[in-house]
């Protein structure tokens, strides 16, 4: 939507009111627009707002979602330093072990894994405005009916083009079950039983794939508590947002009980 | 971009080329256009191929970049389980410290502490496509001239409504300094320097805000020797592309010295 300013009689800017604007941190102007409005009137309160703020060249689109478009002007001569938009999606698979050592898995529907026998750590995706650990303990009882309670993050893995031009980060979870009765979910999952921890470890594709081993050998060390992983420490930011960071708290608790900190 | 069938004379379905597929796991098709074509003949191939698929109802748009739009149709008479568009900006704090116990910290041109004197760790955007440790020691790099090499991931955040709908992963990552002479950037960066790492811990915006007064902590504990995060293990997809697998190898090399896994 390039605005031409030619458009705008001068004094027309006198007429008609302005679109109401907060100053942000770094030198722009953000607009919200509360109510619907017709788009006559909206392309006149732009058209003159934009005289206003003497913006002089073209906007471009910068991203767009199904309810909004957002078109950004950067006015300094220099090269555009605006944030990108979002370039990854997060993912979670959930290492749900019982005192039996017996581990969750499942069975998928469709994917790379369908019909193959393959047995799976549930996984799942993270929801934009979601918590990993909520996010995990969700997928888990989605795809099974069991309820667990998020222990740590074991592990993540980084990986590319996962999705198009995107990145993929994807957390493995350890999770505490609270219930034993699996209720499978049909739309999804093929079956979904307890595993011997071993077994599980122990199928081919498993010990083929360097990182897939390495994620088996992450739940092993942790099931028999030789491992530690990242817990969550969960604050609120002012605009009342869920902040969660992720780190060894057994090394930072000693660290700090040892006495050499602040 | 509704097509409407209608438009198309059965008998012309014989007559032109359809849109080359590949099938995906998930019971779908992909096209991809290789060579850019006339619009026209692209919107004949297009509506010939939509019959022969027996696409009865409407696309929806999925996400948009700057140079390409996605179109999706769920056929199954069921929810679609389609995967959603990324969720999550990825950013990077670097913790880099040398033999004098000096932490490298800057003052930004811009954001929420832009004139206020808190020196902070340098920081940055992991681009879609790009790794968390490279990420990490480009951003040092550019802001400050210091060559760096990776050490781990000592935690990470997550927070939401960082950008619109859009949530966010910020990885504190320590990185081993290579060189010493600092040549900041002047774009972004205010100004760079050395300091003793427990006069930055001891900054009033460190020690009020629960979150970084952690993160500090973790620093100083890594300084000392007594913290352990997650370090990269980076492996190769059939695709070519880099996948890095994160997590606790101190941990897990004493677990498998230690001879109880397989």
């Amino acid at each position: 939507m390039l605005v031409d300013e030619q458009m705008v009689p001068e004094n027309s800017v006198q007429q008609i009111e302005l679109l109401t604007t907060t100053d942000d941190d770094y030198g722009g102007v953000h607009v919200e627009i509360k109510n619907s409005m017709d788009s006559n009137v909206f392309g006149d309160l732009l058209r003159a707002s934009i005289l206003q703020w003497r913006q002089k060249e073209g906007f471009w689109y910068h991203h767009a979602q199904p309810d909004y478009l957002m078109l950004v002007h950067w006015i300094p001569k220099t090269a555009h330093t605006l944030p990108a938009n979002a370039s990854h999606r997060v993912g979670i698979g959930a290492f749900v072990v019982n005192s039996k050592r017996e581990v969750l898995v499942v069975q998928e529907n469709s994917g790379i894994f369908k019909g193959t026998g393959v047995w799976k750590l549930p996984t799942g995706v993270v929801n934009e405005g979601e918590d990993i650990c909520t996010a995990a303990i969700r997928e888990v009882e989605e795809e099974t009916g069991i309820k667990t309670e998020f222990v740590e993050v074991l592990s993540f893995m980084q990986s590319h083009k996962a999705f198009f031009t995107k990145s993929d980060l994807f957390f493995v979870c350890m999770l505490r079950p609270l219930s034993s009765e699996i209720q499978k979910q049909d739309e999804e999952i093929e079956a979904a039983q307890w595993m011997p921890i071993d077994e599980y470890s122990a199928q081919p594709f498993v010990k083929k794939i360097l990182l897939f081993d390495s994620i088996a050998n992450i739940c092993l060390a942790k099931n028999d508590m030789k491992y530690t992983g990242f817990s969550p420490l969960s604050s609120t930011s002012n605009s009342g947002e869920t902040i969660t960071l992720y780190f060894n708290s057994e090394d930072l608790e000693q660290s700090l009980s040892s006495g050499n900190q602040a």
